[in-house]
């Protein structure tokens, strides 16, 4: 499943995202996948800020939680793009966990949670959404 | 629209819950729909605890980004029982925005997110999936 | 002690503020006095933006946690301004926890920790530190 | 000043750390501050649970701010043991942030806050605070 992914985030579960159940808390998941997807769009469009002509705001994310994590942890999460619009863009994710012991790349990890995201490319300055610039889907079309 | 819920919760944006593009963070607004989740359940089931007899898991959460919201600001968030499954259940939510000077029912609110949450009933030892309990399931269907 | 606050701030604990330690997590306590900082400012200062002629900026925050808090419950934030230096401000803080059913107003809360924080007024475009304008120092020594 | 700290802690900076203010929020830092202090109780006394014979609670934080950080970015957080009290342990922290493409190690990095923090040991079963066992405090001694 692994091999799905081209494109690799790592992150690592801090004591603040865990909650009462003993357990990683749903919206710490979310703050991974979202490390993801901003890692990913640094690597295609560069820097956000007004030199990049566009922006981006996420419009949907579904994430299906399989398994509990815990801390101590490390988790990397592979991203793909799944689909290019118009003017939007749907990123899939795989999340995976290691014990602290474990490096990442040694061992197979857990996969903890599926999900996917809708993002919408937006004009920077009237925050409506434009069509996405040919060099950018050609780079998001390499990370399919 | 707020007609169709018949459980409401009051957050409040914090500080903490905006980001460097200058708005609520996307995970933040996942919190104000757990919180939505947990007075529901807090509702129906009472307090989470070995007496309970059971536990629950959130197993997918889907949440459609409407518009930007900004601190400072009140939150209510209306939940409702959309599908009773064997040992599921799905909760749909909207969520609605004031600004801090309109006390929320003074004048509608910004609907800037709406979600979907799919939970399951877990044996609280074996943490495996068990059949939704009658009364249970009674006191939900109370809240389609 | 409630009389010795001027201003105050209501929040309400979230199930992602606590952790797998079964109580509300150190960090989301810095979330609840940052709020009462926040609007404290607010009161005092109006928004934030470049026609407010400053910004201001957290230099040190001391937080003494003297007891554990749960979900669910409501949290009040006493502030006051302990001292008013040259470009700086200190506030000091009072935090309370009430159970669900129990309005804060209706009982004592409990109190659960004291924060005292550093802000400095610094120049919006320099990012440097500037001297309190004078409106302002008088506005903050109504709340002494 | 890295050579004044034995015990180090990795940390990434992510989206939902900064805030409408451009930088990581001053509570994200305190979270990053739990990381480490984590990291060296799981170092010091290895895993928390029943078997560990005693329970750690945070009795005081205190953090100062010396610079803004940015997201993307990576962070360090050095620990040392400053003073061991009867039944309490303060440690004393530096935390360091890179920016994405400079690893950690290849360059100085920017010192942007320190931090102390205070932490009773408590009997796991009365919550009460208890004397440090002899073999904790000399584990203890060894990261001064």
């Amino acid at each position: 499943m692994e091999a799905d992914f081209p494109f690799w985030t790592d992150e690592k579960v801090r004591i603040s995202d865990t909650d009462h159940n003993g357990h990683v808390n749903n919206t710490a998941t979310g703050q991974y996948c979202e490390a993801g997807r901003g890692e990913l769009m640094l690597h295609v469009a560069g820097s956000r800020g007004a030199g990049r002509g566009f922006a981006m705001a996420v419009a949907r994310v579904a994430i299906d939680y399989r398994r509990e994590i815990h801390w101590p942890g490390r988790v990397r999460v592979g991203s793909r793009v799944a689909r290019i619009g118009n003017s939007s863009l749907t990123v899939q994710q795989a999340l995976f966990w290691w014990p602290p012991k474990v490096p990442p790349g040694s061992a197979p990890g857990t996969l903890f949670a599926t999900a996917e995201s809708v993002m919408v490319i937006m004009d920077p300055v009237t925050r409506k959404s434009m069509p996405m610039p040919d060099v950018l889907r050609e780079r998001f079309a390499a990370l399919a």
